[in-house]
């Protein structure tokens, strides 16, 4: 996770033996998701709420040397519409890096596009299914009740467990730009970062994760000095 | 389309200055869709038939030297679909390269994934309030009329001026590897050529492309000789 590298310099010349090594810190870079804030299963062991949860991260993060925080802008403001922004203290903020990927520099796998559109092509005729059987129905109960149902129903369908929106891309190319670690409580995202050899996190772990790092902060910390 | 490049041997040295001019043809490639013959309005020039179209293509492709065609195998056994084999001289068939893309090296732009992503959900939610017109309009209609006008509209909805089969994706790749000019008769496709910077040809011109070509090919062939 931290790699102690010896500088360039100190190994070039007589000039600089005498000086006190010089140490470079290869940071791990994380990148976050809102669904770690926002989803109670997930934010339980940060916070009751999502504003208590988001405060709870960075008040660990702050004593955290060794990782980098990023989040993209479009998932940032997502997180926006659960928080209540004037109880954060704002230099507490600043932890959390906002970046957008290149998207126009990074590539991505060919192969993916298989994958994407088989499962796309089956969830779409997943989704047909679903709205034969709701017309199906309409006998037996009332239009409202057919329609609530065939709405839950064809979004469960067509949307879990796939990446669907541009947020989602965001996360996926700013983690795969940075050779960051992923973290999400989302199942599609998860099954992306593996297929595109992402590093992830399970979101149930992220506490434990946070306060080991705390730990190695201070052992590094107390070391280069 | 057709480069006559001087060897290099000419140019290299005394001894073969007096040796006949060797030319060397950079030979365009062409990806072909079975939409080509298999859809009505587009292979009308070339056949009544698929069967007939396809070989009236590969009797004209047979005198063309400038060209090369390609199809990847998934196409082609689309095209066993509608084809009667038996009428095609297999010599003739030769003329038709099958190759799969090197899906597993080649790299897609990753802003792709937003344009795919995007058109998805757009669809996602039409295919939506599809289906809750159809139960709507269930009191009005009888159930197996509604049926299948639901899945005429539905599967228009979802899948027209998409890519949403691993043969698409066949196609795309294959024609981006080998830097070639994709001819189909496929909406989604020619977009998505649009998009990935590869050439397209209005599937009407095929045929005359074709007897271009040829004419071209008879110019080059005679001064060469």
């Amino acid at each position: 996770m931290v790699f102690l590298k010896k500088s360039r310099k100190e190994t070039t010349g007589k000039k600089t033996t005498t000086k006190k090594l010089e140490r470079t810190f290869s940071l791990q870079k994380v990148v976050l998701d809102t669904s770690l804030f926002v989803n109670p299963d997930v934010r339980q062991s940060l916070g009751e709420t999502p504003t208590e949860a988001l405060e709870a991260f960075l008040f660990l993060a702050a004593q955290i040397h060794i990782l980098e925080f990023y989040m993209p802008p479009s998932i940032f403001e997502e997180l926006l519409h659960f928080i209540e922004m004037d109880k954060i203290p704002e230099d507490l903020l600043m932890i959390l890096n906002q970046k957008p990927p290149k998207k126009h520099e990074l590539k991505c796998p060919a192969f993916l596009l298989y994958e994407l559109i088989e499962d796309i092509r089956e969830r779409v005729n997943k989704g047909l299914r679903i709205a034969e059987k709701a017309v199906r129905s309409v006998e037996k109960r009332s239009t409202d009740d057919i329609i609530q149902d065939l709405r839950r129903k064809y979004r469960e369908a067509l949307r879990e467990g796939i990446i669907d929106s541009k947020e989602d891309v965001d996360l996926l190319l700013l983690a795969m730009e940075l050779d960051a670690l992923l973290v999400t409580a989302d199942q599609g995202l998860i099954k992306w970062a593996d297929k595109l050899g992402i590093k992830w996190l399970f979101p149930e772990k992220f506490k434990d994760y946070l306060l080991v790092a705390i730990k190695r902060s201070g052992i590094i910390m107390g070391k280069s000095k």
